[in-house]
């Protein structure tokens, strides 16, 4: 890299809300894209959403659209479409998961721009309305999730869908750029949050495993085909995960509990260097090495593992992640405007040895006169027009 | 489109194991690119992992690596590890999360291939042991995962850090290209699990919220911020999510509960057309619902919200949602050599109007020769000194 960053020059406008579009959209701004994110004046419908800063700004939006610039149109009258409708025939690219509205429909937009590139987030893929919510509800994962014993489906708290499909959308983004940039063709994508959960859970095996005649239980905290669990530890608990024969063989050695888990392989008829074994037998592996755990501190747990493959962590509740994140590369000093100074993670997506800093959330509406100036090039009469008829926003 | 996918002509090297880097190279393959997995003669850590078939066989590792080519090498070896590198000088991007192994470090590969695209999955960014069930319960989300009044963590199912890190790692890798495609310079892309889950946790706002002060609850499958739950119907259960004004009044307009709701507004001194008055009425709002579902089928809720914006839907568990697989396009029935034809999911991001099926995972070494051949241009009797040797494997 020669200080640029590699999605230099790749413009997107985005027309989104909540948190799968937006996510998308700031995974490529953080990769070098310019983001513009369009809203109604006056903000779209995730712009209280919560959690909300003491000043009553949302840390929500800010952390979703770091990057961004942001510009402001009157969605409700036809010259506010005419904008936004012209930054798409300008940018070319488009991510949105908002409603069609009249000139800004996938046919309009494409006729004006035959190379477009729409990437469209749906709820269900015949177009109904679905969040993350009802499709995590939809598609298994609370039936398995939770206690075991708990008889009530459980919901993960983690939108996993939307964060995973905002994901896809800027996948099938960046495969529909390259493939304009060969062929000069542009392209049409649908990206359905149900498709997703569907897809996910098909690739990880739980759609044939059901298929297939077979059903699983819920585990607790336990692995699944393997052995892993939480245990209580001395002043806090911990989660322990064993996935190959050496992970195993570790966990016995740094614990010392090598003889008897070899008593107990003669015992049960067991090979604990399978992984179907050690799975099998959970209750009694766990049954062995609870009280080494419970009898230490997680610092001493530490030092007992240490060097060992053995793959465990402290659980540490938000506030205690929160504390320890001044030691933490991915993260970097932000003065959000509204919110104040806080450590805000740069980009997952590591390019060389340095994390770059994350940039702040724009103010809704800040770059609304930049970017009709600069990349619609219209003179400032025409903005002070549309500003004075209500079709844009400003800062 | 013309009949090409977006992809086409792209092709990775995929050196591992597991789920995220596996994910990611799919996700490309169901694009269009070649991607050539490459494993140890006999098979990764990953080859009989759990879900299994009635056969034996990993639905898991099917499911993860479908439509990509296998190649076997003999990685402990000096010659197999050479197959390996030419393959990754050859095609010039390489996905992996294996260990460095000589010959195959990123700077031996990088110093035979000069524009090489380098896509490192890490546990922790400084290179320590990490997976999803670790990196989960060091950030937080199992101290608000579960029944409220639920003591110790609960880890969620999904693996879902391995899937965002899956993505992440196809992200870097499509804008590294780009940018290769527009400068020729290669680049090295590392990303880490903990990382994924540490900017998760901070762009949704939890990592700010707990900074400045607050603490969220553990909520059970409540929403945060705003009226969702679920509700006990006459036959099942069914999750209820109210994300703005328009919701909530279609949600009391549909279960005729306007006046009981405008009562309490009065009565608390609450708007509930303010996402934070639905949020801080939770309990009260939903002993106000309850009823009306408990008195219901799912069927009957589907009819009395029939029209309405409410986003709702009956949870089921991986047994209804395989039952119910033949009714959705996302679907289709792959002959999966090993494990038999079932129902298995296509790309979720979908070009133009249909879906295309999905193709078979490989078996394992399935390719061998045909890569060899091929993409190395060996000939047959170098092929069959390598296979003699054992450097190579085959199907």
């Amino acid at each position: 890299m020669t200080g640029t960053l590699p999605l230099d020059g790749m413009r997107v406008v985005e027309l989104s809300s909540f948190v799968a579009t937006p996510l998308g959209g700031m995974t490529l701004a953080q990769l070098g894209a310019d983001v513009i994110r369009v809203d109604q004046v006056g903000g779209g419908p995730d712009i209280d959403r919560w959690p909300l800063a003491p000043s009553g700004r949302s840390l929500y939006w800010a952390g979703l659209n770091k990057g961004k610039r942001s510009v402001t149109v009157d969605l409700r009258s036809a010259e506010g479409r005419e904008v936004a409708a012209d930054l798409v025939a300008e940018c070319g690219v488009v991510l949105t998961n908002a409603p069609p509205r009249p000139g800004l429909t996938y046919d309009e937009l494409s006729a004006v721009r035959a190379d477009l590139i729409h990437v469209q987030l749906q709820g269900t893929r015949e177009g109904g309305n679905a969040v993350d919510y009802t499709v995590n509800a939809a598609t298994g994962f609370p039936s398995i999730t939770g206690p075991s014993g708990q008889e009530t489906p459980v919901n993960h708290a983690l939108p996993a869908w939307d964060v995973a499909c905002g994901l896809y959308m800027a996948i099938g983004l960046l495969a529909a750029e390259r493939h304009r940039l060969r062929t000069g063709e542009g392209q049409r994508l649908q990206v359905a949050l149900q498709d997703v959960a569907l897809a996910t859970a098909g690739n990880l095996g739980y759609l044939a495993e059901a298929q297939l005649g077979e059903s699983r239980p819920r585990l607790g905290n336990h692995l699944f085909g393997d052995f892993g669990r939480d245990f209580a530890t001395a002043d806090g608990r911990v989660m322990v995960a064993v996935l190959t024969a050496r992970h195993w063989r570790d966990l016995v050695d740094a614990t010392g509990l090598g003889e008897v888990a070899g008593a107990l392989e003669r015992a049960l008829g067991a090979d604990f260097r399978r992984a179907g074994d050690r799975y099998g037998h959970r209750e009694a592996l766990g049954g062995v090495l609870a009280h080494w755990f419970a009898s230490r501190t997680c610092e001493q747990v530490a030092d007992g593992l240490k060097g060992a493959s053995v793959l465990w962590s402290r659980y540490r509740d938000f506030a205690e992640v929160a504390a320890g994140l001044h030691g933490e590369p991915l993260m970097a000093p932000l003065d959000q405007p509204g919110i104040g100074t806080h450590l805000a993670p740069g980009s997952p997506v590591r390019l060389g040895d340095a994390s770059r800093p994350p940039d702040p959330a724009p103010l809704l509406g800040e770059h609304t006169d930049q970017v009709l100036r600069d990349v619609l090039s219209l003179p400032r009469q025409r903005i002070e027009a549309l500003r004075a008829n209500g079709a844009v926003g400003g800062p």
